[in-house]
């Protein structure tokens, strides 16, 4: 069987399934006789559960350091509570009903006092207590928990799409491609799966009901195609191809060190994307020559509490000192879209992508602001800094963040605090009146970074995770090259640089136009370098010029795909 | 005590409250002796319910017309079904248990078996079910129900929001007001205030919880205020303030059959937004020289199935007929967003206001389209009919639609069914690439018409109904001033007529900028026309052209703003 999805990360993957999906618990509800067998089973899945976290925060150490391992070690503090295990044995002897009943109860009394609390630490229990409870349950009815920490054999995830944190504690050595039933190039699992440099395919639909634990997949993250359960010659025949694909990776790999330039010397910057610090290997490795988007909101993800001053001082300055002097624009958070913050308490929309998100909830929420401000400023004198905010949609906006920054200047100075005074204070344009105002943002800000995920999106009044109109959802359209023409354009007026650090920076079709249309600067995903670098030293600004002129007569999206496309075939 | 929110409709008015609130059901669930004063009690809430059904049925065919009073009688049929009837006896008979439980569980598996015959007839006799069971459990529970459809004194009607069905069927001679807890000025609430003509104040956030039933309220809809219980002499200081609004207003009345022009002669067509032929009154008595929008979403709401060529062919021509060659822009279906229509069974989205809505769905089931433009093109012949495609975003939409378009007038001819052969075909500018292409757009179609609301949410990526961004929600932002010229600007190029029939296109202040910028022609609601023609014959070109240099070289919404409301002040 073939399965036919969006190809979301290049290269080809064969192994077993290891499916991800929550099922769903039923907690039967029976009088006992036997109340020391219950007891016995609680206590069973008290141990059980014990062993398990005991592992998990072992690992968690290792991978994520220790901070992040602390909530587990809360975990373990909650399984030895006396008040939870001996409420629970109570229960159970004088309702003489089945612990999972009597533990579900009690679990969800526990949530529900501690939530009460007018107390943030009291609240962040709640949170751990319902996550053990889960656990708790789980083991007592003796459903499996799928733990991606740590894994024994090489899989391809297939889940209906995968979060922050699923990404973010898996087990990156074994997991060699992500298959997902929602989805585009543009979502969470694909980029996490560029940054990974793993196939990927998404967008399958309910793949999640077609395949199972016991199948073996070969997935193809170029063409989209994921072939369940092959015979032994097709997977003869696709190992040859992965062979050929990693020969290819292996020649690009002589670019690694080399200058980015035109045929006739023309340089421009391409600069890797990245969500948090250990990406750099891969940086590192695929030659960036920069850091052009750093997506600090991963920092805030996949934890109870916001990340105090220290520990993204620590981030900041661990990316600064590792890109060695190059340049890294360091996006201020961007959360709330599909990316939620459950501690934050943020009011749930009706359409998030339109929301109280990234900048907004920073100019409203200003000491989570200042905190992240202080803790960039502080590391600025450990590189090449470039502050950016993203979502900003006019000036007026900029103006509010620059008097927030000025404030934590003067208080870091008043503090004898040291911090670079060049640093670059920059904005992301990504919504179209910032695009259409780009001449008047210009003379206030250092640079422009063009974020085409959010632009096409509010530009074309398409979702970018809906499949229904995914076809409406493109770079090509003649409006969005039109914007990007105008923002490039205003930038060169005011003399700064304007770079890209949306997904269509690293779309090869599109790099010869975005080169002749001035972009100094390409930000992508690291795996996206290397073809990046080979395709624009085969070029010539006159070729470029050229390519601009014809692409931008056209009208229609579809005509300026496929011109574009045959240009680079 | 004074509540403040946002005032939506102009006016003031003063009556006693009445809250729309779903009450919850509590099912009470018991074990009775006496069946035969269970089964009296089921029967005495049937007749009660047939007596109501009675009542509604009749009022409904006054109002809306025998078509729609159909449903009721489809009810009427339900309480009579033996069927249902000797179910509930049976049952209560042989259980012992109270009829609310017997009914409640009888009414759920009598929709569960119809939800799932595979056959549209039966499934939407499972919403009539569903529909009746409630005010029967309801009548039995004695829980009131508000039938807003006649109303025995005058009121002010306090929600959290109002529906579209809910304005369908209202008492319009008895209410005098609206208030809510959530909306802006373009939520559905305040373009039916307007429409109706009576003042609404929304976004009060939680007016539902404080305001109750036995209070009496004041209404300012230009402040925004709400007043409970106000005393005596408060009340009648608003009666006058009430007496010199409604003075003004007959002022104003002067102007209706006046030509709108400026001092110096400049002729603009302002136009009225309606939602159906029964708006056709107020816009009469306005002065509207046409209508710039007919949203005929609402033909399709409040209903269980889609409505019939022949039911939309009807609408069209009164309205057609009723404008006596006036021009009628009608604008094809925009369904999806906040208008939800429960039987086509869309899919649930993240961001609907991003999501599969309006000609985007036309394109895909192409019946609902064909269906409609065959009933419009059959109406062009009793009027000044121009057809506009809403949520275009580029050229390839437009063909496909026109395509659409020609396979219907070969129909027509085909069967010889006459229709007008020069009736235009426009479209709403109110996706940003399709302003940022209007010069593409202005070749194949024969006008514009800028849809404010939708266009400002898309290039400020702030979705117009939440509160927390509301600040950032605004016509007087540069990015927007400058897609709106540039549209002017690119369709008279091409030598077609530019309207407007966003909210913005009544707005006092904008009007001397917007005719400044050349618009062709404001659609707005009926109550802000004459206003609108007051103001217009108050200016010279060369003022409008000093208004727009001065407007347009400001950098911040904030000023465009202020300048603006100083020139009219």
């Amino acid at each position: 069987m073939v399965l036919k999805g969006i190809g979301a990360s290049k290269g080809i993957s064969m192994a077993p399934v290891l499916l991800l999906k929550e099922e769903e618990m039923v907690i039967p509800d029976n009088i006992i006789q036997d109340e020391e067998t219950e007891i016995q089973r609680f206590h069973q899945a008290v141990e059980k559960s014990k062993g398990q976290l005991e592992k998990i925060k072992v690992l968690a150490q290792q991978k994520m350091g220790k901070e992040k391992a602390e909530i587990f070690q809360a975990h373990l503090l909650v399984l030895s509570d006396p008040e939870l295990v001996n409420t629970v044995e109570n229960a159970i002897k004088s309702e003489k009903k089945n612990a999972e009943v009597i533990l579900d109860r009690t679990i969800k009394s526990f949530v529900q006092i501690f939530e009460s609390m007018d107390n943030e630490y009291m609240k962040e229990r709640a949170a751990d207590i319902k996550d053990v409870g889960g656990r708790l349950l789980k083991n007592l009815l003796g459903i499996e928990m799928v733990n991606i920490t740590q894994l024994d054999e090489e899989v391809i995830i297939v889940a209906h799409d995968l979060a922050p944190s699923d990404t973010a504690q898996m087990d990156k050595e074994k997991v060699l491609g992500f298959v997902t039933d929602i989805g585009g190039r543009t979502s969470h699992t694909a980029i996490m799966a560029r940054s990974l440099e793993i196939p990927a395919v998404v967008g399958l639909g309910t793949v999640t009901k077609t395949i199972s634990n016991s199948d073996y997949v070969i997935i193809n993250g170029e063409t989209g195609e994921v072939l369940v359960n092959p015979t032994e010659d097709v997977k003869n025949q696709y190992k040859e191809e992965q062979r050929k694909y990693l020969e290819y990776r292996a020649k690009l790999m002589e670019l690694k060190d080399k200058n980015t330039a035109t045929k006739d010397g023309k340089h421009v910057e391409l600069g890797a994307n990245i969500g948090t610090p250990n990406d750099l290997k891969g940086v590192l490795n695929n030659g960036a020559e920069g850091i052009g988007l750093y997506r600090t909101e991963f920092l805030y993800m996949d934890r109870t509490s916001l990340p105090t001053e220290e520990e993204q001082f620590e981030a900041y300055k661990t990316v600064l000192e590792g890109m060695e002097g190059k340049p890294v624009v360091i996006r201020t958070l961007d959360i709330g879209g599909d990316k939620e913050i459950p501690y934050l308490n943020l009011p749930k929309e009706m359409n998030p992508f339109l929301g109280y998100r990234a900048l907004r909830i920073c100019l409203d929420k200003t000491d989570i602001f200042k905190t992240q401000l202080r803790a960039l400023l502080r590391a600025s004198v450990y590189g090449n800094l470039k502050i950016m905010y993203p979502m900003v949609s006019g000036i007026t906006e900029v103006r509010q963040a620059n008097a927030i920054m000025d404030e934590v200047r003067k208080n870091l100075e008043a503090e004898g605090i040291a911090y670079s005074k060049d640093f670059e204070v920059g904005i992301m344009i990504e919504i179209p009146t910032a695009a259409l105002t780009s001449d008047i943002l210009a003379k206030e800000v250092d640079f422009f970074s063009i974020g085409t995920n959010d632009l096409i999106q509010y530009s074309t009044a398409v979702d970018r995770m809906n499949q229904n109109i995914a076809h409406l959802y493109t770079p090509y359209h003649p409006g969005v090259l039109r914007m990007i023409k105008m923002v490039i354009e205003n930038g060169h007026k005011e003399g700064i640089w304007t770079g890209m650090c949306g997904e269509a920076a690293g779309e090869l079709p599109l790099i010869p136009l975005l080169l002749g249309l001035g972009l100094d600067e390409f930000s992508m995903s690291a795996t996206s370098i290397l073809p990046a670098r080979e395709l624009i030293s085969t070029l010539t600004k006159e070729k470029a010029q050229e390519i601009v002129e014809k692409a931008m007569s056209l009208a229609t999206a579809e005509e300026v795909e496929e011109y574009l496309k045959s240009v680079i075939a």
